[in-house]
């Protein structure tokens, strides 16, 4: 059996994704970043959901971005959008956060030995995010046979993103398939400590509309009961 | 006049990569990443460093890599090779630390509106560092100009590695007609709080060869009295 590292946020996509791997026959560690986002909720359920899915291991590493500011999800002076999805990139955007976290992927993976990373991405509903686009992941697998002492002796790294083309309500059918308790998930940018969900939030209002087209029950639980199907 | 990110380690490539940068009238941010290196004296010369000549700023981020091991100089169970440069990637490699330093540098770059980092790798004295290589660099370039918000509003984002060709020798030469105080780098892998090099590590050695084939004087300061010039 393969070794992959999964990169695990916590959420919907990624609990998805590790499920994915684990179907494909991989040994997963899997590797969450904590950047001073706002939910530290989301951290206490990648570990619940690495726990509940047989991961092998499960890593929590420092990203010290918050300092450098520019994001929604890391400086609280900016406030997190509430209105609805808008066209263009979000003020949730987190510079270089997608390179960051495949470059942390790649180090684990450099030191277990594995040559495959999976990460959650999605280019359909994050159409905003640059670094959530098919030509980004391909760019960053290029780099990554360049990059490490195992690609000079040859061996080949893959970037994983099964989600790529999927929509949120793709995602969920998957997931429920494969048997993933999104319960035990937290998508929202401003969860509380508890794990509840805004509602209102462009995370949130993806993850809601998700549900609501496939046949399956939303089970977050939201601080607004009105919000509750 | 421009705004550039510098990834500044406190050694002598880098020190000189910070003048050339300013010579050519940019702005420059120098950003230090403290990854768990065994010689803390590097960080405190990089602080010196920014200080003396100039630096709009100076950052240190943590590097949380420590954790993960696979390398000598975050590892302290693994000895830091003191019998002269061999062939192959040495045990001081840190897996993929060019990557994460790279994708940090990009991060502040892009909260900065800055379109140009400057490394001070070179792949003539550190031909075993697979992340040191021209396609390396030019890999990441094309990596970061689709990460960014920026780079999807047209800026395009520069890597700037001036010494990849050059030898050490050649590297202290430019320095010198720059004005760097090499006094105030530390090179070594192992170097004492106070900065004092141990003079057998690959770096050391690499740095008084370098030194020996200029008609400067090495400024560095030696533990043992016999490897001063």
């Amino acid at each position: 059996m393969k070794k992959a590292v999964i990169l695990l946020s916590g959420g919907l996509d990624s609990a998805t994704v590790l499920a994915q791997a684990q179907q494909q026959g991989f040994i997963c560690y899997c590797l969450s970043l904590d950047y001073g986002q706002r939910s530290s909720s989301e951290l206490l359920a990648a570990a619940r959901v690495a726990k509940a899915q047989g991961a092998a291991a499960h890593r929590v590493l420092q990203l010290d971005i918050g300092q450098l500011g520019g994001s929604a999800l890391t400086d609280k002076t900016i406030e997190v959008p509430t209105g609805g999805v808008q066209p263009g990139i979000p003020v949730t955007y987190v510079p270089a956060r997608n390179t960051l976290m495949l470059s942390f992927a790649l180090a684990w993976a450099e030191t277990l030995g594995a040559q495959d990373i999976f990460v959650g991405v999605n280019a359909v509903d994050y159409s905003g995010y640059p670094d959530c686009r098919p030509e980004f992941i391909h760019a960053f697998e290029v780099l990554a046979n360049l990059a490490t002492k195992a690609a000079v002796a040859g061996a080949k790294l893959t970037i994983h993103a099964p989600l790529m083309a999927l929509t949120k309500a793709q995602i969920i059918q998957v997931g429920m398939q494969l048997g993933v308790d999104y319960s035990l998930t937290v998508s929202c940018y401003q969860a509380n400590e508890a794990g509840y969900a805004c509602g209102v939030c462009d995370s949130c209002r993806l993850r809601k509309e998700g549900f609501s087209l496939t046949q399956h029950l939303d089970p977050t639980r939201y601080f607004n009961a009105l919000d509750q199907c």
